[in-house]
């Protein structure tokens, strides 16, 4: 008999929902859920009136009072957008002298800083009618944002598509709401940068932080000094057009640009082309591989800060912002230890140790900075007494450097608890707050010195392909810590805006979404995918260091495995965990809980029968056998404790020891993956063995 | 108790497929199949070795004997889409002038013309061994079409990724082989039409058939005449640095690019900038309805032809193919009969009727444009006797314009049957061929002017988002046709082939798959959108001139509803109804037929209690009421007849009448859609009810 893979698709995923479920859990009669707004960071103030302004072909936007290219840009672009957001085909004949039939009028005050910088007012208010909406702000920047949440306003409604009546007033909480992209590690094209900065300013982020140098990629094409770029990137790195182009593309978005040219240390690719900037003897490689390296640049030599002096003031021209960043984290000293030319040289000038002569070397390109007008910001290594006041201190290995730097009267912003890369819950990164723990503690004059904060996208375990999904949609939990009070702080509202955030962010092009099918369909060719996309659906890539401790990574390394298709946080694993809590809470009264579970349960089971004859047929997924092997058995374990749970026969002795074994096997990262539904399934057999619950951990799993 | 949309998706596809059926039918254990290479069009000879070359990060070709920059972009394409494709980082060290390493050879003899030519040779021989491939053609478009080929042999396997050992030879069986997109009726941005050109170049087609000027817009831009573009295209038009920008773009690929001025008809556009140009008094306004319009270009003027001199001098420089479409379609001839002054030219110049003006307003065209050194296409109308040699003609109405071109010598090519907005299946595309029905007829000299064929991409219902589905992944058949042999048919074989190619074709940017996704979401909100796809599946949009007849469309209504996501061809229908077919002629042994038919049954009976909740909340979603309604209708009738099929009792007299009632109510169209299960679903019934089968289409349903 002739069967195709495509019968598969035939089986749709909500069939055996309705089967099974009563109407109730279907998700479609849930006016509390439903009545939220999509509006994400939630803004200070909200006030839901009653009626709506359609939104149709006839839309556009009117620009009054003060206006300037950047406005008028942005204008278009809202219409473009929601031109996509809806499907229609905006009128042409509109006639934006007419302000009467403009369905969004925005009255912006006055013009911003020639360089967008930290102390700008953000804040705007939107008032939307039946017939009208006004957006109103003194700056160009508040009129971006404002943008920004009407466009989170239009959905579709019982009339078409819409806009609430509505009146929002909104300010920032913070004044540096960053995200950090290192381009070197592996490198990121000018159009994922592009596409990522549009998403940056759905969620008002306003800072791009662009890690450009590094051990493994030097990435900023140098007229001055050409073998920068020519021996130190592979031929991947961005032209000084391209530079430009996207430093507009951000202003435009209400974004600035720092440009971290990460030294002394992390800087093996300048040494490729001009090995006389190491302390020690060439020749150097560009870096393959990661971590702390030796090469340092040479803090003793005047040939070092000659050739800073120079290219920094190339590079200005590039880069207009006021900050600049040093980077200046990890120097062990070593190669400093090992040239006696430097180590006479700390003697004659009487520093003391490795972090003396780093921050001599920082105090000296304090100056070559200061002379190009630019402030300093650097990795929280960087704090040492000696350098002048108006540097930013980045705190990333702790929350002490930037607590230390306030107490100074030092600005400082966070990035401890916002690495992307360590793979962690929107959740977890929600729960860290600048101002909370230890810098609670400062006074407000000295709570005022910390700005902000960034998220931080290293790249050593992320492509171009992969990068949108690990830093979306989780970023938007940091950028509303960043933006949104305090108080705001419901993760289940959280989690509900994430999902349509996310959509929304397709509409600018970003991949995080459409890239996993994409890798999955490479793993699988002509088999079908859906068995694999089953599988991804509940697991996660190993937290924090795991990966990179597996050891045998190289740059060249293909991020193409099921670990990289694997989205960072398992929305599925997040719902069954939280329906087993509810079903052991009331046992006898959740009985669409009780059902979910089990189908649950017996998806996962039947999982090996559907995925194994690929595995040996795909040499890239030959890997995920033992996944499959541990999740289905987790998965009968789980329906053994739930009929021990009905039946009132609790498992024991060496049968509840199996039980148990299996759990704990899976709960061991396979493949550089867990298994995310593994904690709720031992709690599920725990609760039938008549154990108290084992404790949960920090993310609720 | 608190449910969000999101469980629903914890319900995968293949979970009841895994319950239900035996694993013969999971698609999973097919070698037949498997063992198909997937490649699309078919060579001319294929043959099969044993082993396989590895495809790794050591990957790079080298061109060998001649080369030129647009067969080192060719290779650094492939490069990156190998890259992409197999989601491995090519080594940066690879060095082409080792020719030892490199894995494939490309051995090109010579360049090609300046100006790409239907005689040009494309053909190649590409073998495939264990530790290299050799990609051999005398010209540089043999090797374009060669690189594809190799491309489509990349595959996962059971040991990473790899190309299996095989010789191939290949020639293409037409030389003329064409996609026409029309900008007009929608804008199509440049970005659409270069992905668009990507696709063309994935399946050998060589000519795009750029549709730039109609009643509904103007889409180029020129500085002698600016008002153009500037009044007649609404600001969506190419400027020339675009123009030229996509011309070597398509160059680069191997696609020539014919540019369409249509005239005289469907030149309203023209008109809103120069009204002296038509046969009518104005003034004028772009065309916002379709179909044949009143105004003509004054065919008795002597400003048309000066205006038409001068503008195509101007045009030239753009576009430098030998050929240039003049359109000449759909002239009724209303505004020259209305015209006291054209009636006596013709009188003067005694031409007959309106044919004799087109043809003598034609050879003038042919003047002006053979002092360009451009030979003419048009539409089958322009067809006459004083025409010069060296036209082409594009039958659209029927064969026999291509036929009666061949017997006069001249050249023609095909369009008739090949009309993509038709929304034909891609199989019934498969079974046109230029050379059978009475072309059939011709001697062998007079079927060498049959040049090849066009699929016609017509813009009245398709916009930039939509336009990618239309035209993929159907194209393939009809690009099959034209490049392989006449024997190549296997309709079975031709949809698995496309399956593929659907899948790669995404690699180059081509939404046709993700669009529908978005599309669905957008109707639906934050509520789930499974369900919409599942009844998505099943439809597809109304056929041949049926859209357009519902009459309320202009070229402002959105393309944003229902019929506007689903795709062309309901691959689920064909399963469907070639699964009951293979039921019912074995209704004991087909087991899995059996389970898998009552399994879809089930699914869409369920769908109004999925979906009714969402069309009242949603104002777009509306009008799927009666779709859902006699979807489930229909799918209970299938179930009454299998239960009558298994219980041996027949559904008679006004019971049978009710049933069949409901079949023949589910194949009338609904919001421009059509059931495409439902002519299955009457078999099943008519069988149990001991009928004989309904006569089947063409499509095979």
């Amino acid at each position: 008999m002739s069967t195709g893979p495509n019968r598969l698709h035939l089986f749709r995923p909500f069939l055996l929902a309705l089967f099974l479920l009563p109407p109730a859990v279907q998700g479609q009669d849930d006016p509390a859920a439903r009545a939220g707004l999509d509006l994400l960071p939630w803004p200070s103030r909200v006030e839901l009136r009653t009626g709506r302004m359609p939104i149709d072909g006839g839309f556009y936007a009117v620009l009054i009072e003060y206006t300037e290219p950047r406005l008028e840009q942005a204008v278009k672009r809202l219409e473009e957008r929601i031109a996509v957001r809806t499907g229609t085909i905006l009128l042409p004949d509109r006639n934006r002298a007419d302000r009467v039939r403009a369905r969004l009028v925005v009255r912006c005050t006055g013009p911003g800083e020639l360089v967008q910088n930290w102390r700008e007012n953000e804040s705007y208010r939107l008032t939307v009618e039946a017939e009208r909406a006004i957006l109103r702000a003194s700056t160009p920047l508040g009129v971006l944002r404002g943008l920004e949440t009407f466009l989170q306003l239009v959905r579709p409604d019982g009339e078409g598509f819409g806009v609430p009546a509505i009146d929002i007033v909104d300010i920032p909480r913070f004044p540096w709401r960053g995200l950090l992209i290192d381009a070197c590690r592996h490198w990121m094209p000018p159009e994922t940068i592009k596409r990522n900065l549009d998403g940056m300013a759905a969620v008002k982020l306003n800072v791009l932080h662009w890690h450009l140098s590094e051990d493994q990629g030097f990435r900023v094409e140098s007229r001055l000094y050409p073998k920068l770029h020519e021996l130190g990137s592979d031929g991947n790195y961005y032209t000084q057009e391209q530079i430009r182009e996207i430093v507009d593309y951000a202003r435009d978005r209400g974004i600035r640009v720092i440009p971290e040219f990460d030294m002394p240390g992390h800087t093996t690719a300048w040494f490729v082309g001009y090995p006389e900037l190491a302390s020690g003897p060439g020749p150097y490689e560009i870096g393959r591989t990661w971590g702390v390296m030796k090469p340092h640049m040479d803090a003793a030599s005047k040939t070092t800060y000659t050739f800073l002096r120079r290219f920094i003031a190339e590079m200005v021209d590039l880069f207009p912002d006021a900050y600049w960043h040093i980077g200046g984290d990890e120097v062990p000293g070593d190669q400093w230890a090992e040239n006696p030319r430097i180590q006479t040289f700390m003697v004659d000038q009487d520093l003391a140790d490795k972090h003396a002569l780093q921050a001599y070397f920082n105090q000296k390109l304090a100056k070559i900075l200061a002379r190009e007008n630019r402030s300093i910001v650097g990795w929280d290594e960087i704090l040492h007494p000696d350098l002048p006041p108006g540097i930013v201190i980045q705190s990333w290995r702790g929350m002490e450097g930037l607590v230390q730097a306030a107490r100074e009267g030092r600005h400082a912003i966070l990035s401890n608890g916002w690495y992307l890369d360590h793979i962690q819950p929107a959740a977890r990164h929600y729960r860290v707050d600048p101002l909370s723990g230890p810098a609670a503690a400062l006074n407000p004059q000295e709570q005022a010195f910390i700005l902000g904060g960034e998220a931080c996208m290293w790249s050593e375990f992320v492509s171009a392909e992969t990068i949108d999904s690990r830093i979306w949609p989780r970023t938007g939990a940091i950028a509303e810590r960043l933006w949104s009070a305090a108080s705001v702080t419901d993760e289940e509202d959280l989690y509900r805006r994430l999902d349509t955030l996310s959509r929304d962010l397709e509409e600018v092009g970003l991949t995080h979404l459409t890239a996993r099918r994409f890798m999955l369909r490479r793993l699988a060719g002509d088999l079908p995918v859906e068995p694999l996309e089953a599988l991804s659906d509940v697991l996660e890539p190993v937290k924090g260091y795991q990966r990179p401790a597996t050891g045998s990574y190289t740059s060249l390394t293909p991020l193409n495995r099921l670990v990289d298709a694997t989205r960072p946080e398992s929305l599925t694993a997040r719902a069954f965990s939280q329906t087993v809590d509810r079903f052991l809470a009331d046992p006898d009264g959740a009985v669409a809980d009780r059902l979910f579970v089990g189908v649950c349960l017996a998806e996962w089971q039947e999982l090996p029968s559907a995925l194994y004859p690929h595995l040996q047929e795909r040499a890239l997924l030959a890997e995920a056998e033992p996944l499959v092997r541990a999740l289905a058995g987790l998965a009968a374990v789980g329906q053994e404790a739930l009929v021990a749970l009905e039946t009132g026969i609790p498992p024991e002795g060496e049968d509840l020891a199996a039980l148990q074994e299996v759990v704990e096997t899976a709960r061991r990262p396979q493949a550089e993956l867990l298994i995310m539904v593994a904690p709720a399934v031992g709690r599920l057999l725990n609760a039938s063995a008549g154990r108290p619950p084992r404790p949960r951990g920090p993310a609720g799993r």
